[in-house]
């Protein structure tokens, strides 16, 4: 049905050996403008600030997810009878495509638009775009089709479940690949389990119950993952640092001045074509910041010169309402403007929350006995975990002197 | 104090990549006999009838628990400057020389001596040992105090700590260990992190607050080794069964039958002499069950066969008084003798119990505003983890068919 | 054809991540008390002497060297299409059943003998033992077949190749384990790499010129552990006094003495049966050992003791005739017999030789022109490594004081 | 003499573990905005068109040098007794600041340029930096110490030896790393074992002969490292076809054309300030490319969007001047021109060459009668690569269609 590749190509990845391509249409994907773009996208925007080593891309991530999704769909025995051919290159091409309307240190980035990636995402594989125009050469259902299991929405429930459930291609991929390329260990888990002890059970994936210790373990690596590096406050200074710059230069514009940089006024004016999003890449907003670098407003200046030079805000908890007053009134009387010179944000993180939403946010465990039962039920560690009270980490990111 | 060698000694390890030795009476114990004969105890008794690499000894495990114990008395400035020479060298010492009283199959055979492995421990430190000779030739206090921090009474509560608390050198040692040789992934975590943040803060042990993920992470690594490893029914079924082997020989021997294994007696007698402690290993036990297998009795015989050869009996869950009940007829009705023939066991593990006991098994962390807190109150996956129920693992055992 | 069971067996393992099991005929092999035994034989004989680590079983490698041959006969394309579901059976088989024969620390031990490892695998093989009961319950001609591969003597020459030629599975897996469990660096190249690029071409087995580098890092890796590991000297001495102990019980025996221990008397008679190699194992020899260091007579004494607990003999270079007679006549007035305590051997290895011997050596390199040369032909790297000299390691090894 | 950190600062690094800063004047370079700047600038150029994962950074691999002089001069004991503490602090500032001259795809911008990195490096410490104020706020001698290390102009030797000699902090770090960071396993060699058996001997750092086999597996490393990943032909393609943009937009200005892209005009002109050389990095670099991307010259616009997307020429072996010649035509009369869309470049590595240069490219062997040796010498493998050929590899770049 699809056409195959006169030789498999294999591309050297540290995760998994080798990504394996072998159907000539994602080989064609992979050469499009669009897809090429991710090499310019660092996959955990900000965290190379504090893991120095975290510079890898979202191009590399993608193929990753690619590979984990084609391993199920192959190599997995029960996963490879349940889909058909058409449904198997369907999930590839979600897997690879999924991250596609990612932009540059996606937090701050999202925050000053009113578009979202996933929307991006969308646009793109449906759109004017080189993508389209592979997909469509195949099949004139393939980008809808694939755009469906991105957005969780395509009938076939496995499908979106391999791309994005609760144990998934890209989730699996990312923790896996982020521990490495950041160098904690907090990541691992046993991947090679759990592809072997996933299987479809009444048009639903889940896991058979003697690869239940690799899950919790997949918990438990998840949730240092996040603590340890997503939610790391270096980070997140440096992307609410960005945020704020955009928030300056915004109201700068705003108040009739002069461009300095055209392609952020697009994105700050919700102007936001493909072409558009095409261009806005790392390079692009790096350089626009050594623009900004070198305004003669002082705010937009000393914050993109920070930004540049790795000059972070420090960060402290606020612990309730005055502290983050008192600290406003501090740094203004030291002659900062506390609109852009005081800054908060919440992470909040709970090791596994199968009941608050969908029960798409269940991960499934055929037990001994045959029947899915939802993971805690079957996992007391798991169990335990449902009872960890919410953590809120709300900080506040101010000048260090 | 103690005399250093002309040059550092340095062995490979694959868990902590040398293995290294500057004190001369360290190199000495190497050399005894009795630190050599655990050469010849392996480190997870039945486990490699599960894990088929699972085959390392506890001359490896024992010079990995003096590796981390050097490390941490050198290389942590906080340990570094709380001990003098002298207990740095005892517990060093006692790392090494802490498992000496191991037997083959530890499981198994100390449920058949009235002896523990801690009191052989002891009586080959303090007794009439070339071990008890090397320490005696360098201090007269040597044996004693290495003992009491193997025996966890030792005055300076640190000393025992390192050797054997809740997150010390022996534990570590061997959850990496076991890891690495049985090829699972579960027993990681990052012990640089934790090697880096344990400090000692009041007399006492204790993990600075931001290493306490890493000590989360140690605690789900030590939880699935017991699952997955430690507890797991093959392994059991092979102990449980030469426990059974053992029943029968002393059931023979009490009959009147002559001897067929002589140091098989001794044990069975409770006649343990050092000289018989040092004799009774795994070539020797290995061996006494060829002699068994060939025996007239037809169950000492097919018991034996069975061990030597890998044709365990099957298990399965005891779920009340009735299923035991009812495979013991099942068994007899075959023609077994169900005494040896239809076998059950125990296991139980809790992720980590600080409550139950002395406060010996609380994990310490020093917070933020430099308090001893147990790890507990100031980990919400932890705290969580308490309440995980008991986990009673209760199996029979017989023949297959 | 052959059977296959119900569900796939997977043991862990460290190298190959699982030894996966598909064949009923596989698993069979696996339950014999022939097959078994391998656990009770070393990997690397008395390597654990020096990397304390290398604890590692015949058995251990017997699984990598079938799951090796198992990827090479299904997932290498070119392979899988060359053979039949015969041939593929067979080679699997080959490659678990390669080591079979090996006793006990095999250097000493052959030297003792008549019979070389290879002539026991032979016998067991065709002979009665359980392995030739099953291999005959499938096929009559399997058992000839599985051997004559082995042997090479089998006429397809890829089968052959496959488990024993200059790039097989027998190799590759041992250099991957044994720097596994040594914890060495040397022994590891790209396994993957030389997986993928192997081929048939005019029924030989190749690798494709784009492998070549892989290759050159494998004849490197296979060098350094030569000389890192295989012929380190203390494993050396440790086995040449084995040699020295089994000549002066011999020499014990011819003079009418008693027998010590029976199964000893058997191979240093010549008598060996099937029966008496399956007995000679590891815990035999250690438990002979023993009994050898509680006789009367002084050296079989001394160096059985010596062995137990090791106490090796040191070594030095032999420069030239006048070393080790002078050695002779220093350590004869130590009081020393010399014919015991003056030992000697010879380790002798090159980088890759393939104009020594038959073209059973070559490895042969597909190059990009679609012909077979011979990969020094290719390399110019391996070209320059012909012209080693011969390194030949003469020592002697006699008594520290 | 140079103030240490309140506290040790600890960044995690995938190679060493950690990186550990001790010493403020290290620490104040690290926020200097010239180092920060390595960040964007990417290690291995152009790699990452092959090898996706090749995505780390200059900033990474100085960080890494950093460490491993860290670790040999002060924890090999002999370096350690041989330096004085400011040698020590002159040598960690050398490793940690060998690469700040870097500009982007290094050497398509060298070619571009009359500047070499290393005058740009020599530059920044000694002229108007933060580097350069950090350095002198220590020691007025610091910044020219710290140069001619880096120069191999200081008078101790093994100053520069540590940092760039033949077994260096710098190739031993990149070996590692860019090894990890491809995925590939040819960087790698057994590093613990170098570090320790590196010594001073004659004010002369060598390697005592038991580490030999280390250095030799080194050298087949940094060989394979070479073939397989520096001299990929696809980078080669990448940074050759920037070079052919170079040129194209040097004529481009010649002929009066309007500057399209500032920065790239200053290189082009050969007027490079240091300021000028800050803000040349790839994010400069990519967003002008995108600039010449949408020129109105064809050739321009074509050479820019082929780079941005990877559409890179293909390539073949140039066996003698006609190939040339004749590729030159066939593509002329496909409508190119040729002097942009014909290129070639030659690659030559041999694996070592002592004897080529000075003897600052000897490696020393200390051998066990205590002399220092020239390691072809004592190692009959290294001997016999010194008789490798010459690999010339010359090869043509063009479109592909």
């Amino acid at each position: 049905m699809f056409d195959k590749l006169d030789e498999i190509k294999v591309l050297r990845d540290p995760i998994h050996g080798y990504v394996k391509i072998e159907y000539k249409v994602i080989w064609d994907c992979l050469g499009t403008k669009e897809f090429q773009r991710l090499r310019r996208i660092k996959q955990l925007g900000a965290s190379f600030m504090v893991y120095h080593t975290a510079e890898h891309s979202r191009f590399s991530h993608s193929l990753g997810v690619y590979e984990l999704s084609r391993q199920l769909v192959f190599d997995n025995q029960s996963i490879n009878d349940y889909l058909s051919e058409y449904e198997k290159v369907c999930v590839m091409l979600a897997a690879l495509l999924h991250d596609l309307g990612h932009g540059p240190y996606s937090h701050a980035f999202e925050a000053i638009m009113n578009t979202s990636h996933e929307e991006f995402t969308k646009m793109i594989i449906l759109g004017n775009s080189e993508i389209n125009q592979v997909l469509n050469s195949y099949n004139e259902n393939l980008a809808k089709d694939v755009e469906s299991i991105i957005a969780k929405k395509h009938k076939n429930k496995v499908l979106c479940q391999i791309v994005s459930g609760q144990l998934d291609a890209d989730r699996m991929d990312y923790l896996l690949r982020d521990a490495y390329f950041t160098g904690t260990a907090y990541g691992e888990f046993d991947i090679a389990r759990i592809l072997r002890t996933l299987l479809v059970k009444d048009n639903t994936l889940c896991v058979k119950e003697s690869g239940i210790h690799s899950v919790e373990d997949y918990i438990m690596a998840r949730y240092h993952m996040y603590w340890q590096v997503y939610y790391h406050p270096v980070a997140r200074s440096y992307e609410i640092m960005m945020h704020s710059l955009f928030k300056c230069y915004f109201n700068y514009l705003s108040k009739g001045n002069e461009s300095i940089f055209k392609p952020f006024d697009d994105f700050l004016q919700g102007d936001i074509s493909l072409q558009a999003h095409y261009q806005m890449d790392e390079a692009t907003c790096n350089y626009g910041f050594k623009l900004l670098a070198q305004s003669s407003d002082k705010v937009l200046s000393d914050l993109a010169t920070r930004l540049i030079n790795r000059d972070l805000f420090k960060y402290s908890d606020i612990k309730n309402e005055h502290d983050l007053i008192a600290k406003r009134k501090e740094i203004t009387e030291k002659g900062f403007d506390d609109k852009y010179y005081v800054l908060h944000d919440q992470a909040n993180q709970r090791p596994y929350q199968p009941y608050h939403g969908a029960d798409e946010n269940f991960i499934y465990i055929l037990s001994q006995d045959d029947n899915l039962k939802e993971l805690s039920v079957l996992s007391p560690i798991v169990r335990a975990l449902l009872n960890v009270e919410d953590q809120n980490d709300i900080k506040m990111y101010y000048p260090k002197s």
